[in-house]
């Protein structure tokens, strides 16, 4: 029999510019997890990879990862190419950059070397994406919206399917920098069974077995949860209406919150041992 | 006995930059609760007053309001001018531009002609405001903040006391075209008795007595309640800390919509005579 919950993995998803100078509580923390194991890179969001790959393994370097491949996919082709086969197989992190999500589903989605990546979650490793690489953590993905804007019917929200690590959750990144809590509702209206996740720059949920996160780095993470919410007009939000969607709860967590996934409740990290 | 609710007038509260030349929603309604009334328009918030002044002078001249006045204080003095004292004496409403929330209430504030302006509402008239014209509406008013950012001890979350208009409430305005979510969210967690209202651009409420809003305009207005919320770290949140608050309530309410203040329930405005 599989134990399917202790096979998994852990995630570490990033709401984008993680700090990489200074204290670097994000990194540090991907690191740790990586320990002595292989780290790879996989910079296929940007259109400036090579340069985010040498940022990148300069960080972890100085952070004491020793074994870093990289992974750079530019077409779908290239994810059957056995440089890129061989950057995945034996790692026990993946790490996806910034850039665009549809770069990265759209050219891995349904190759070998997504099934490696997939494989490296389930045999318990880690995987870890800021913005971009955050946001193709979930099943269902926003990749497209407006910032400063209320949901509209024509306000451009766009989503897709995602690599799929993390279920019935929607993640968005850059959250409050960009002001994009309007689209992370107009997207969990669609349906509620989504629990919204935004989390800002420099911060970051760490997830175990898809089941509890918790909060690191300086910011907040925003916690939608729109399962009980009463009514909502989302269904006729065409052209410029705007959205109305009433009773939905709000999480503000910071540095030692937690989330249990299962029972959508908030608490302390640091308290949780206490009775 | 004085008949608290009756004697009392209404507000109009809009979130900035409404719509002054197409279809007008909005100030067709201040026009249509002033109909052969007085209106006084009160540019004091503005450093671009005898501007304004013409606009909207205009707007309502076309939209049918034959009697209007200007009130422009410049200085604390001004409000003793018989020629201010004028301008309000007589009118049936009151309709506050925008500008800096902190000239009106530090002209006006423990001024005759404020004891004017309250007597109007006192008496069944008319509070209308834009921006900063509906942040000064509250008992306690957001004076500054920041667009763009997760509240934190220094990110310059400002309050100071408002007209006081609308009792239990703080308001923010064009609301989620500056990306303010987190400002309003730091201002009603230092006290969850205030519900907080954002009203967003070309977007009104309609106060009746103090005890209902409904929604006009083509953007939300979020009603966020957080009197139920079961644990913030406010009173911590120095320095760059990042707020956490857990179990927060959202309404996004557009038009046709309605919010009972005393109850805190949204609804239809259109439905109210339902079964």
């Amino acid at each position: 029999v599989k134990k399917k919950k202790e096979a998994k993995g852990s995630l570490i998803i990033i709401g984008g510019r993680e700090d990489k100078e200074e204290k670097m509580v994000i990194l540090s923390e991907v690191a740790r997890q990586v320990g002595k194991g292989k780290l790879c890179v996989a910079t296929l969001a940007s259109s400036i990879a090579s340069d985010l790959w040498v940022i990148y393994r300069n960080v972890f370097r100085k952070l004491g990862v020793t074994h870093i491949s990289h992974l750079d996919v530019v077409q779908r082709d290239d994810a059957r190419d056995p440089a890129c086969l061989r950057a995945v197989r034996g790692a026990d992190a993946v790490f996806f950059t910034g850039g665009d999500q549809l770069r990265i589903t759209s050219e891995l989605g349904g190759s070998l070397v997504a099934d490696e990546i997939a494989k490296i979650y389930e045999q318990g490793g880690l995987i870890a994406g800021t913005s971009a690489g955050a946001s193709v953590m979930s099943e269902s993905m926003l990749v497209g919206g407006p910032s400063d804007a209320s949901y509209r019917g024509n306000s451009g929200v766009k989503m897709a399917p995602g690599l799929g690590f993390m279920k019935n959750v929607i993640i968005d990144q850059h959250f409050a920098e960009r002001g994009r809590i309007g689209r992370l509702l107009g997207a969990i209206s669609q349906n509620p069974k989504y629990l919204g996740i935004g989390i800002d720059e420099d911060t970051a949920i760490i997830v175990k077995g898809d089941e509890k996160l918790s909060v690191i780095g300086c910011g907040t993470v925003y916690v939608i949860d729109a399962r009980g919410a009463t009514e909502s007009n989302i269904s006729e939000c065409d052209e410029d209406r705007a959205l109305s969607i009433f009773n939905v709860k709000i999480h503000l967590l910071s540095q030692g919150d937690s989330f249990d996934i299962a029972s959508r409740a908030p608490g302390h990290a640091k308290r949780q041992g206490a009775a």
